[in-house]
C-alpha cells in the first residue's frame, strides 16, 4: 500500500487546477505586457489569480506580488525590507525555528553590516512573545518568524509579536508557506506586514508562490528588471502557474474547514498508535500545532534508515524539512529546541493531506513498531545505549 | 488574419513539450530532495533536462543552474559575480543595450559601492570590442553583454570581447535569453564564463530559465535556502517547467538550422516590403542581426497607435521590449543608438517564428501601408514635420 505522508515537503496537484492552467499552455501564450488581445487575456488571468490569492488570505489585490516560490517570497521579504529601512537601523530579530531560505538570508544582511538576533525556541519549538520584545532595540526594523514550522509543526504567536512589532514601528513579516491552506490564515486579523505563500503547499502548482506586502510598505525588489508585478518583481510571469496558485486558493477557500477535520483526525489516530512504540517521542507543541502534522524523534535508531525501509514498505515520510533533508545532518530546528543530538537524527515526520485515508493509518500502524524493532535490533546505536532506562530519555514522554 | 510576429516576447509552447510536462503535474509530483521514489524519479527529470540544456549550449551538465526566468538568471549572473569578486575590485563593465533586468542590476551594485561604465553602441546597435577593452581598469572584475537585442535584433561581439575579457581575468556573462534557439550558441566557442537562458524564448515554458556558470566561476546566490542546485539556487523545483525547458532545448537542437532558414526568409520578405513605406528607417545592424528580426522606425506616427491599429487588423508586433513597453517612453536602446526621439517612438519589431507563413506576410504588407498612410493622416505629429523632406531624417534610410 502506498502511503504518502509527506505533504509538507509538497502537495499533488489538484485536477482542478491544472485545468484552468490548460489553456495558458496553448491558445493563450501571450506576454502579459503585450498590448494585443492574446497579451491582455494573460494579464486578465494573472489579475484573476491574485484576487483569488489574496481572497484565501483577506488581503487587497495590490497587496500580492507573484514570486517563483516560497523561498524566493522570503528573500525577498526580508532582504527587501532590510536594505529598504536600513537608514532606520541595521537590526534584524529572526528566529531558530526559520526556514533555510530566512537564516541564509539573515547570514548574508550580517555581511552587509547588519546585526541579526537569532531567538532560540523552548522545548516544544514556541517562541515566547517576551522574548521578542527583550530582543528589540532601537536600531530593530524588521522581525521574521515562521507561521508554523514544518519540521515540528508549532504554530508561533504571530498575531502577539505582530502587535509588539507593531507598537515600535517595526516591520513584521511572517513565512506562512506550511500553514497557508492547513490552517485560516487571515492577514489582517494576524496584523503583519509581509508574508510568504508557496501554491504547491496547497493543492497548487509547483513555481508559483507569492508575497504579501501591506499597502505602504517599503521593499526593494529581490530580482530587478521589467515593470512586471508594478515593477517589484521583474521576469515574464509564469502565467500558467500563477493562474493555477488562483485556482488552489480559491478552493482552499470553500474546502479549508473539511480539509482540516479530515487530516486532524487521521493525525490524531496515527499519534497515538506511534506513541505506544517504546522510546519514541512527540516533538513540537501538543495543541499550538498543524492539524495534519505529527513528528516524533524515535531514539536508538538513525533516521535516514528508517525512512528508507518505511519506503521499501511504500510509507512516504520525511525527517524534517525537504530543504535539508538531504543535508544527513540533526536538524539545526531539533537542536534549538534542545532535543539532544543522538535523538534528533531519529526525527521523522508525518504529514497528511486530502488523499489520506484510514486504511493508510492502520497499515502504518502495523508496519512502523516492526521496522522500528528490526533497526533497533540492528543498530550500532543501541549497542552503547541498551541499558538506557526509558527515563533516562532527555525530553519527557508525552 | 492574425499573425503573431511578437516571438521576441514569448513564444507558442510546443505540444511536444507539453506532453513532456504532463506526468509532472500528476502522478509524479514529489519534490525531488525527497528521498523516496516519488522524490527521486522528480530527481531524475531534472537532471535529465540539466544534460539536455547543456546540450543546446555545448556545457557540462553541472554548469547549469534553473531559475525561473531569464530575468531572474541576469540579477543572479550579475549581481552574484560582482559580490563574489568584490574584494578584487568593484567595478563592472555593460552596455547600454541591455535588458533592464541587467541595467536595473547595475544601478543596485552602484548603490552598494560599485562603480558601473554603460558602454554606448554605435547607430547600428553595435558595441565595438575596442570600446570595451578601453573601458577596462585594474578594478574591472566582471563584463557583461547581452548576445542580441530583442529590439533591434543586433547581434554582439561576444566572442571577441569573452577574449578580452579572459586576458584580463576578468569575468564575462552574456544575455542569450534573445539569442538562444534563433542562432547557435556555443558556451566553448563563445568563451563566455556566464550565459543566461529563458525557456519560453525557444517553444517551452514560461517560469524556466537558466545560468550557464562555467566550472569554477565563482557565485553568491541570489535566491538562498535549501540545497537545491547545489545550494546555488533555493526554492522547491519547478519540475513541470524543467522538464518542459529540457525538451524544447532537444528540439531545438536538432529544428535549429530550419527554423533559421525558415524565419529569415520570412523576415527578408517583409523587410523589403515595408521598407518601401516613405520614411521609415531600418533599425539594428543590417547583416550581423537575429534571423527572425526586423525592427524600424517609423517616423512621424505615435508608436502605440500604430501598435493598436496593427493589432486591430490581427498583426500582432511589439514596440521593444516587452518588459517595457507599457511604459510609454521611447526605448532607451533605440537613444543610446543616438536615433532621436521623435524618430524613436514610432518604433515597430517583427519578430518571427516556427508558425509563421507566407500567407502572413503578404497580409502584412498589405495592411502595413495602409494604417500607415491612415496614423499619418490622423496624427499631430505631422502638423509640425510635415514640410520635412526625406532627406533631414535623422538616421539614413537603407
Amino acid at each position: 500500500m502506498d502511503c504518502y505522508f509527506d505533504h509538507v515537503a509538497t502537495n499533488p496537484m489538484r485536477e482542478e487546477v491544472l485545468e484552468a492552467m490548460m489553456p495558458y499552455f496553448r491558445e493563450e501564450y501571450g506576454n502579459p505586457l503585450s498590448i494585443y488581445p492574446l497579451g491582455m487575456n494573460a494579464r486578465q488571468a494573472i489579475e484573476k489569480a491574485r484576487e483569488q490569492v489574496a481572497g484565501l488570505i483577506n488581503a487587497k489585490p495590490n497587496e500580492i506580488i507573484f514570486t517563483s516560490s516560497g523561498a524566493e517570497a522570503n528573500n525577498f521579504a526580508l532582504r527587501g525590507v532590510a536594505l529598504a529601512r536600513q537608514y532606520e537601523g541595521k537590526h534584524v530579530i529572526v528566529t531558530r525555528m526559520e526556514h533555510h531560505s530566512i537564516l541564509n538570508s539573515a547570514r548574508f544582511l550580517e555581511k552587509l553590516g547588519f546585526t541579526v538576533t537569532y531567538l532560540t525556541p523552548d522545548r516544544q519549538g514556541y517562541i515566547e512573545p517576551e522574548a521578542v520584545r527583550k530582543a528589540i532595540t532601537d536600531e530593530t526594523v524588521l522581525i521574521s518568524m515562521i507561521h508554523a514550522s514544518p519540521e515540528v509543526g508549532t504554530i508561533e504567536p504571530v498575531k502577539e509579536i505582530a502587535e509588539i512589532a507593531r507598537e515600535r514601528k517595526i516591520s513584521f513579516h511572517t513565512d506562512a508557506v506550511v500553514s497557508t491552506g492547513n490552517i485560516p490564515v487571515d492577514v489582517k486579523e494576524m496584523g503583519v506586514d509581509l508574508m510568504s505563500l508557496a501554491a504547491h503547499q496547497f493543492y497548487g502548482p509547483k513555481g508559483a508562490g507569492a508575497l504579501y506586502v501591506k499597502e505602504g510598505q517599503r521593499i526593494i525588489p529581490l530580482i530587478f528588471g521589467g515593470i512586471q508585478e508594478g515593477g517589484r518583481r521583474a521576469g515574464t510571469e509564469n502565467v500558467p502557474a500563477i493562474v493555477g496558485m488562483g485556482k488552489a486558493a480559491e478552493l482552499t477557500i470553500s474546502e479549508l474547514d473539511g480539509r482540516i477535520e479530515h487530516v486532524r483526525r487521521l493525525r490524531d489516530r496515527l499519534k497515538d498508535g506511534i506513541m505506544k512504540v517504546p522510546n519514541v517521542h512527540f516533538t513540537g507543541h501538543p495543541e499550538k500545532r498543524l492539524p495534519g502534522h505529527a513528528s516524533f524523534c524515535v531514539e536508538f535508531i538513525e533516521g535516514e534508515s528508517m525512512l528508507m525501509m518505511l519506503a521499501a514498505k511504500g510509507i512516504y515520510v520525511a525527517s524534517g524539512s525537504a530543504c535539508t533533508s538531504k543535508a544527513l545532518k540533526a536538524s539545526p530546528v531539533l537542536l534549538s529546541m534542545g532535543i539532544p543530538s543522538h535523538v534528533a537524527h531519529g526525527s521523522v515526520v508525518f504529514t497528511f493531506g486530502a488523499g489520506n485515508t484510514d486504511e493508510q493509518v492502520d497499515y502504518t500502524l502495523e508496519e512502523f513498531p516492526q521496522i522500528i524493532q528490526r533497526l533497533r535490533e540492528l543498530s550500532p546505536f543501541t549497542e552503547g545505549w541498551g541499558d538506557m532506562e526509558e527515563g533516562e530519555s532527555c525530553i519527557p514522554k508525552k
